[in-house]
């Protein structure tokens, strides 16, 4: 008997009650059915983004969404600048480069958040058509502080747009896009939304809605275009991924009725608790300024095989977190406590740690990290 | 009290123990439990292609898994044939002309094959780098005979690679890529496969790799070199529609139980029952050459309010059938046995159509068509 307790910063748990509704027969998208539960789930994401505006829905994971921002928003050799503080940053960068745009990178050490003097130091107003950022760089655990961002570029580069990948900060903490100058914000399912992989979301300002009319850039099946006015319909342009949506929609609800507000004091409860729990055993955070709520990311002690952690937390505890990416395998391992996650579950990660670096040789004194978490999490 | 059945040309029903499997807690993907889950998924999808190559899983919606192959094997300003015999062969042509590809048209009347004489007196070897067409076009319920055309192609085209949206032709009738000469093969996850939709597969001829290898084509979620590369180590370049391919494990399991052999006579049997059906209540078939084992397509009678039909048909006796698209709106209605679908099923559809059509105030005789129906499935 080994019980399965997924902590890794995407994919999350589902909640049984999305389970169950997406184990109900599939029901055709071309139906008034559909229709009505496309509608209620458009409203709940509009909701989700504080903002009256449009939400399109793509049958893909989450880089489908940064692929659909990059190619409705620029043209091949338009200029951007692309943050790069881990691996999803040099995401934008691989895909602003497939299509041809011209990024300039912004590197930022990973575990840092972006300096707003360094990146006005390398925007060029006249150059840069877009800042391409992450909200919660889910490869370093550091979040980018998006809405000093916002200001900044309303501020000295009023005609750039400001496109955020928030697929570990939608539904985690507060982001708000139409107030803070945000053009385009991209998310996952996997993540706060609660869902299996399989559906990006993108929401546009409406100057990202005319730059997307102008971009010669070759798309179709992320043609956001085409989608913003058969969505409106309450339909899609190509078949959608039936079963999440109707997840979807069950996930929205509880999201609604735990409250915007909740939800993001929960999850800085779950992360204030996961980092005090490695204070107390006595590892640093990687994260040197800001700190994301959905994932802690934790530097691997010297003379513990980083590698080896994720692992034996898995096959001898039955917990899955996520070791680092790149160039930090081995280096940091990383806690996701987003979406349907709670206290309980956090002491189940901090628990089996402590089991680990025990096991691993680290001398730890076993209860103290689950100790400082449980004074964090009911504070 | 209203049962729901579903017997449309896509989405299809879902076995109960794939939505059970899919309804379990989430696998984290980047696991040896998952990269075990994704390497028999590939191995049951390399026995539905008939061959040993590989197929690729992408997380999308068949349009996806189209846009993918066109994008990867030409570069723009490539020249291409298009067989454009209804709606999704118009998507072809759509793709090819949002990538920059020059596409001929070979316009099919609707409801007609593939004439291999007019294809020969349109085809230009030095210009047409590929041939995309239909093997089952889901809009008229029309085949085009892909064995023949691979053919013809290796006799008179022998540079023109054979592109074939399979989406309702994988798992429904033979279908052998690499023997008869195909260099792409595109299937969908809501058709034979009995999923919900959200994953596309795509198969790819060792010269049309070769092809992918040299395209100048933007494109990144859809880079299939990425995804040969990464999905041959049972993993994914992005994060994967993890519960489907739950899902597409047991669905492949049942399909290799059944024997694909089985599986096709099953089609053919569904659709002779319902050929039959049509033909006992005084119905046209709508294709006139090839009809495709996957969805029967019948003309609208005289005097019917053909947009009413599947309207009534869904909402007075519970069963879910598609009507025609685009300029086929009202005049052909189509009964969809693909996948999870049974003799009983289709006396279900032909049950209610007979009732839907006397509402609609056609003379009918009871029981004709769902006796015609009964003779053949019992054949």
């Amino acid at each position: 008997m080994r019980k399965y307790h997924l902590l890794a910063p995407g994919p999350t748990p589902v909640p049984p009650q999305v389970l169950e509704a997406m184990a109900r027969p599939l029901v055709h998208h071309r139906t008034k059915d559909f229709e009505a539960l496309f509608a209620e789930v458009r409203a709940g994401l509009s909701w989700l983004h504080q903002d009256k505006g449009d939400v399109i829905i793509l049958a893909a994971s989450g880089t489908g969404g940064m692929e659909a921002a990059v190619a409705n928003l620029l043209s091949p050799g338009d200029g951007a600048l692309v943050v790069e503080g881990g691996k999803f940053g040099e995401r934008w960068t691989e895909i602003c480069k497939a299509y041809g745009m011209a990024a300039d990178v912004l590197r930022v050490e990973p575990g840092y958040s972006l300096r707003l003097d360094e990146l006005e130091s390398r925007l060029d107003p006249a150059r840069h058509k877009a800042v391409f950022v992450q909200a919660s760089e889910t490869s370093t655990g550091a979040k980018h502080d998006v809405r000093a961002l916002g200001g900044l570029l309303k501020r000295k580069a009023p005609g750039t747009l400001l496109v955020v990948d928030a697929i570990t900060a939608l539904g985690v903490y507060d982001l708000r896009p139409a107030e803070w100058g945000i053009d385009a914000v991209v998310g996952g399912s996997q993540k706060a939304l609660m869902l299996p992989p399989g559906l990006a979301t993108i929401w546009l300002s409406e100057r990202a809605w005319a730059a997307a009319a102008k971009s010669r850039s070759p798309r179709y099946y992320f043609d956001l275009r085409i989608e913003r006015k058969v969505q409106a319909k309450n339909t899609t342009a190509w078949t959608p991924a039936i079963s999440l949506i109707v997840g979807l929609k069950v996930a929205l609800g509880m999201m609604r009725e735990e409250g915007l507000d909740a939800i993001f004091k929960r999850h800085a409860r779950l992360a204030a608790g996961a980092q005090a729990a490695a204070g107390a055993l006595g590892l640093d955070i990687f994260p040197q300024d800001l700190r994301s709520e959905s994932v802690t990311a934790v530097r691997v002690p010297e003379g513990v095989n980083g590698k080896a952690i994720p692992d034996r937390m898995q096959d001898a505890y039955g917990v899955t977190i996520a070791g680092g990416q790149g160039e930090l395998a081995g280096k940091i391992f990383r806690i996701g406590h987003l979406g349907y996650v709670d206290e309980s579950d956090v002491l189940t990660a901090v628990g089996a740690l402590e089991n680990v670096l025990t096991d691993l040789g680290r001398r730890v004194e076993r209860g103290a990290g689950v100790a400082a978490a449980q004074k964090m999490l009911l504070g």
